[in-house]
């Protein structure tokens, strides 16, 4: 937290406005027939309107060689520390289903797996069950109270559920049931500390309750759970920066990042349009917003190469709605790269361009991977983002005297 | 520290000497006109031939996005972190006056401000006082005694002053009476911790007597005082790098810093020729020199784009009698930029230039904010200054075996 206990006392209400828009997995790799990555392969006018005026260079959302998932590349965009403010499987997932966890909740990641006779872990996934079969398992799961606490299930996604203990004074240090492979048994939930031993009683009795419930439902008949963890208690962005921040996002996984750091989130319709529209709709109410665009993303993971570089060049056509707003700073980068060549997240340093009246331009006219890596801002960690933002919007005040 | 405890046990002493050439506030942003920056628009052969036969590149005082102040600037550029070794506001103001603030001392901000009938703050600034009315009534509040402790009261600049607490054993860990808006009243100070509470008692009864003494001076009918804090107690430069170092800057804030880290402080005349003289004169004496030019700083925060350049130009001239001694290494740089478009400092990283027979050169022949974004020393923090210099003076020996 120590970028932001430096922010914090030089941090000033104003009313300028940033926008920092997040392109998620915008960062690529070169087409083995082009050379040319995907951002550099899409037709982008007003990226690079942007950039030509602006300054870009390129960031490192935990740290060079670090691929990261998307909480913590959200939270360096935001300015907080990645390592230390990792979040727990458990309450990553609640997020993701837009469950409203509460203070002492602690959450838990499930799945639905398959045991043989010996009790031995024979398919870690029950076999990717369906997601309409999830939910009537969870349903048979949820609801129960055991020792003065509540336990709460929701389906998530094929086997994946979650699992939500609610009660007084939990503590969520307790270790995972999940082996991480099969010919293994589910293993025994232990406190990690002292204080966490009725948890862990407690579960291992929802554990059980399970196992005779779910007998007769092969392949899912068992379930592991791990990740256990409570909501973080994170400084909101208006204790550190003094901004009324709102998020754009269609996936309750990003809502749920800016909901803690204390967003407001704003409804919106599904495509990118709708996101740009609903800034324009409230951008007198804010004066941070944080607009996510989800699809980049996705088409990188599905390996679609083609359909990333058609969906950048939508962002970009969709982004003239903003610059006709003409907010004091404009960000655009990523929460990581997703080259279409891996089908996943990647390591790589990700495109950042800044737009604002006060910075020093660079002489470079092009948004892309290489030709950020001539760019003014260098190369640095993404955390330092938020900082570059606040002080382009001259909202942060000199540091000593 | 850390960067210091790394250098102290491999920092030798040798005959080479290095020069550290301060032109403060030297980083621009481009005219809107032209497009270049107050650097790029200077004609500069001499900063152009050091950087041709040498290395360059931009260094962030503090950390991308923060505006730093003076103090911060330069102890960066001496090494020393500059927010661990963040100074309080009261030695840096008595450090500007040249108040020779002993180990005990305690020193404090103050203002004359103009309280109301009712007791709230009205003005924090009295209406800006002339500079003489200040120091007639410092006087006034000066030298009295309370519990032992000597009280001193110091003239700064219009509604400005100093209060010196002098007495053995004092705390500086007392809150500030200033409450930073007008409307309300004077805060009593508190004592932070328990051995604080001796200083805020004697504060306490300092106020009151103020009161009583100004109130027939209105609009100066009462002070505030803020960053109560003793000098601090770094290491020196001999003790880091066993350099005997020698200052030479024409205003007291910079002479105070540099004493701070323990370099001589020499006289010199009042213009940017006469502090070249002076180290030509003292060149044998001294194996480190900080050579501080104010009026490019100056120049920047009055907005004068014109003047900034002609200065820079006229720094440029007299660097001509630093070649000619050829020191080992000579460094120019700056504590932060001060654009002329901004009227103050700000966050843009400063461009430096290291000369050498050592370095290894980059190609870049311009010394300027977008030349040095090629430079072969990248984008780097202040801090890391020093280091360099020594190397490039060969006094560092190997780290490790």
């Amino acid at each position: 937290m120590d970028s932001l206990e430096l922010i914090k006392p030089i941090s000033k209400s104003s009313p300028t406005k940033i926008v920092l828009l997040v392109i998620d997995g915008l960062g690529g790799l070169p087409h083995p027939r082009t050379g040319k990555t995907e951002l550099e392969t899409a037709d982008t006018p007003n990226l690079d309107q942007l950039v030509a005026e602006g300054v870009c260079g390129l960031i490192d959302p935990v740290s060079p060689g670090i691929t990261p998932g998307s909480a913590p590349g959200h939270l360096a965009l935001f300015g907080y520390d990645p390592v230390s403010c990792n979040i727990g499987r458990g309450v990553l997932e609640a997020i993701g289903v837009d469950f409203d966890l509460q203070r002492e909740d602690v959450a838990a990641r499930g799945n639905f797996c398959t045991v043989n006779e010996d009790g031995l872990v024979a398919d870690r996934r029950a076999g990717r069950i369906s997601t309409e079969k999830c939910a009537e398992l969870c349903q048979r799961l949820d609801g129960s109270e055991i020792e003065g606490v509540k336990l709460i299930v929701c389906p998530v996604k094929e086997h994946r559920f979650i699992t939500v203990f609610r009660g007084e004074g939990l503590a969520s240090g307790v270790s995972d049931s999940d082996p991480q492979q099969t010919g293994l048994a589910p293993k025994e939930i232990a406190p990690l500390s002292l204080p966490a031993e009725r948890m862990a009683n407690i579960t291992n009795q929802f554990i059980a309750q399970a196992k005779v419930i779910l007998d007769k439902h092969y392949p899912a008949n068992m379930i592991l759970l791990r990740g256990f963890s409570k909501r973080p208690q994170f400084p909101t962005m208006a204790d550190i920066y003094k901004l009324k921040a709102a998020a754009i996002a269609t996936y309750p996984m990003y809502r749920g990042l800016a909901k803690l750091v204390g967003m407001d989130v704003l409804e919106t319709g599904p495509t990118i349009e709708d996101e740009f529209e609903t800034l324009k709709q409230y951008y007198t109410d804010y004066d941070f917003f944080f607009l996510h665009i989800k699809q980049p993303d996705s088409a990188g993971e599905d390996g679609d190469f083609d359909r990333k570089v058609k969906i950048i060049e939508q962002v970009d056509n969709a982004l003239s709605r903003l610059i006709s707003i003409g907010p004091e700073v404009i960000v655009v980068t990523a929460d990581h790269s997703t080259p279409a060549l891996l089908k996943g997240h990647s390591w790589h340093p990700v495109p950042v361009l800044l737009h604002s009246k006060w910075c020093r331009p660079d002489g470079v006219d092009k948004f892309s991977e290489s030709a950020c890596l001539l760019g003014g801002l260098g190369r640095f960690p993404a955390t330092q983002v938020m900082p570059l933002a606040m002080a382009n919007a001259l909202k942060l005040a000199k540091f000593g005297a």
